[in-house]
């Protein structure tokens, strides 16, 4: 992204100003809309008056998730509350715009006011961004909570999804004897290629014991109080998957078994790296849009 | 798979009579048909009627492909010559069928007769099975034609598909300096989380001096005059695409460049590990269908 | 070690109380010396009375370091003072004793009693499990001080030493884009064989603007006031080099880098690991006794 | 080395002529005494009176081994026939002289004389060089002699020395199930500190029907009639130490058990980068030197 470009980043938390300053380092000139109480440096241009956003930007920047509630922008530095409805108003037709969490009801006013909306949870660039800060913050989770080195130890990770791929890889790297369990057969075999073990998901529960740590990825209940009863009671568990997780984490503290429910960890563990996998992707999409 | 079964296996070279083997060594009862000319052992059984094809096994497995031209099937190791649509008035209406690059055709005569047929190149198990061994015949290929060690070469892998990835994920562990290419964001994403250096395929020509190895995946006229030009005399150029390829070969070797089109590497390079893939694959189709 | 031994575990910190509960867990008689305030399960014998020590037993453990200071066993968790040259009369003779950071006057003092004493830091294989922890510790250090993901960053890893070795495989594991430094040509070999960039120690210099992430392991002034100035102000150094370390810690934090003095990892990280490496090289040094 | 130098390669194989030609390509003088028959490009001055060695070279490369016979100079590119120590009388003094199993009397001739004699099998970094196109040799002999892909597989590699270490690190690079045995407790701690499986060489006996693949490193007799007893008759067994090796070959075969001994990969497998091990070991010792 050579190009010298006019952006205006809207509402958000410490990652969207962070955001503000890394594409201001890179030479942009920025507009910075309901961050009033930010601490931007003196090259982002602090907007206060809501209406300029009639203004043609290269690219419209708004916060992950857009809403804090049904009809309030997530605005938790702004001094003020908005609609994000009623902000697609005031963008000029053909605005170029990027948000998280867009609902249908959202698109559907881009659509009818001639803006180009895109989520960033649509796209695979960002996804993978964000996978790789979960995976790693999972292993931080892991390191902060045992008392013992991963290296050597047996591991279990449940779905092979993105932060399943990525959290195989990196305890595989650190010298874990990783298991990965899928239900499909392509995964399961990708997790072969790859040198991991595999176990079909619904079989996992025969060599459970083996197990010192166990990640979840999967957003359903599989360690469920049948399951826990054959987890090794020193075991750690580490879910990761969004509420309400797939463990009976009420069962595992009556056996003592040490859980985590780790969640939002790309901006817990790594907020930096967060408002980068925004940067990048607002270059990718502007981008495959110019080609 | 545990319970034994009872699987025809129709034509097909030694990689068919191959998988009668590992089929028998399961405990399987097999009978083989069209394969007259293969040295099977004593436990399989070798049908000489087509016609016996009538019965009912629980899977009746074809060659990859099925077809040698549009009216015969690949029986190399045949006495006879056989029409594959012939073949399906006979099987008994709900049996199941595996084969390889199945037409059109061939799929509304299994329609209309009642019967279930697979591909096998429609199913994610037996290609990144098929996708390992490539990757592993890439490396012995280049090992072969290379009079110095891999291990701190840097190398490109154009393409990031199925065997893209392995290949990288391969070279990479035997210490290789590597570089892949893909159009995608979200691929390119991919790329760095595994720790590859990334570039965007249309970007590759800049730096294609750099490359001590390039292996292509893409089906598509990659390194074409221009590129080539850009290529170190004596960098090595493995291509993998199926033909034509992605390189020009006649100017590659006007340059002196050394390139190979390495293909069908599975059958050549690991011709038991296809047998085996097709035996996984076809437990797999079991399995699912029981569940 | 499926032998069971009696053991003394004598005087040391919850690394030697965690030994004790390893140990016991392994099924053998463990007699407790000098950890009186220390929480031991009842299969543990506290022994009050130091002149037990005269019985023979298959291993007395002293701590590490088996000094607090010139005069006094390292014991925090007893209620009394003892020398360990005293002790060491208390021993019959022939028996085999375990400790750390022996000095030559103990080697003596044990020469001339005919004890066989050995020291823990003389052992590879103690070592080796040492710097697992610490290279794991590393990591999680700069997990924690971090607010990005370690994947795709660029690292240098000053000295490829024993946790130099460590640290480079993990984060090459992790993703990260690895260079290590040594002065010998010997070792700059080996880094290359392994897959990561080499550059010798004394070049460093020239280059080191580059790295995201700096880990010392060379217990020698390396980044002073000179190599400091070329270090990015927003890279972040982890010195691993026993005091006075290789990091001018003052003129760092003039220039606003963030630095870390991380020693004595594996006790902090992973108190049992550390533990269980003193009982892994226990029972090595039983067995190479024996056979 | 930026430096241009003037340097002597003297005798040896096509090894050592590959060598003139890096050594000119990197810009340095070279003349090429004993190799005649050699096919070296012009810029490479090919000498035939033996006697002008006795200008000042900064660097006399003397062939591995520097002997074919006790008499007689490794020379078979040569139309005439030497002996070294004959050749040592032409030196100047205090020349600097770099050669391959060097014996007792020519280490004793060179301190007579007054000349800097360098032995390659004593320098660490070519060993090290060696040893990796040794593993990657040992793979790709793997490669061309079994019908199956690696990935997947379970291997043990006997012996944890330089070429074990490095077989093990690519082996596991390639998705192997990797188990490496060695004598030493420092050293199996350090095959679980790098992931693999570790196991003591005495206690390998009890589980080698598990492995498909077998590298023996160990010049010592290990796989005998009792062990082959316990190998998989359809495994494969490479046997990388130098002769007579660790395999009771005669007794494989009659079990039907596939071997082969793979001696001299480096020369074999990757001559090229065998002549740039000899070229940077040579660039080691002249920059030590003037260090």
């Amino acid at each position: 992204m050579t190009e010298k470009l006019k952006i205006a980043v809207i509402g958000g938390d410490e990652r969207q100003s962070g955001l503000c300053k890394l594409l201001a380092d890179d030479g942009h000139k920025v507009f910075a809309f309901a961050l009033e109480r930010a601490h931007l440096s003196e090259n982002i241009i602090q907007e206060t008056d809501i209406t300029r956003l009639n203004q043609k930007f290269d690219c419209a920047v708004l916060p992950i998730p857009v809403y804090a509630d049904p009809t309030h922008l997530n605005a938790p530095l702004s001094l003020h509350e908005y609609n994000p409805d009623d902000l697609f108003a005031y963008f000029p037709s053909g605005q170029m715009i990027i948000a998280g969490k867009v609902n249908n009801s959202l698109f559907e006013k881009a659509g009818r006011n001639g803006l180009r909306l895109y989520d960033y949870l649509e796209r695979e660039d960002f996804n993978v961004l964000n996978s790789v800060a979960t995976a790693e913050g999972a292993i931080h989770t892991a390191m902060c909570e045992l008392n013992y080195t991963l290296n050597g130890k047996r591991c279990l990770v449940i779905g092979y999804g993105h932060i399943g791929k990525l959290l195989c890889r990196y305890l595989y790297g650190l010298g874990v004897d990783v298991t990965a369990s899928a239900r499909k057969s392509g995964d399961l075999a990708w997790i072969n290629a790859y040198g991991y073990n595999a176990v079909e998901t619904s079989k996992i529960f025969s060599d459970l014991s083996s197990y010192d740590i166990i990640f979840n990825t999967v957003p359903k209940l599989i360690l469920d109080e049948k399951a826990l009863l054959s987890v090794k009671q020193d075991a750690f568990i580490c879910d990761l998957a969004s509420k309400p997780g797939g463990v009976d984490f009420n069962f595992a503290k009556q056996l003592g078994i040490k859980t985590i429910h780790a969640l939002s960890l790309p901006g817990k563990y790594s907020p930096s790296s967060a408002a980068d996998a925004m940067r990048k992707t607002i270059y990718n999409i502007l981008d495959e849009w110019r080609n």
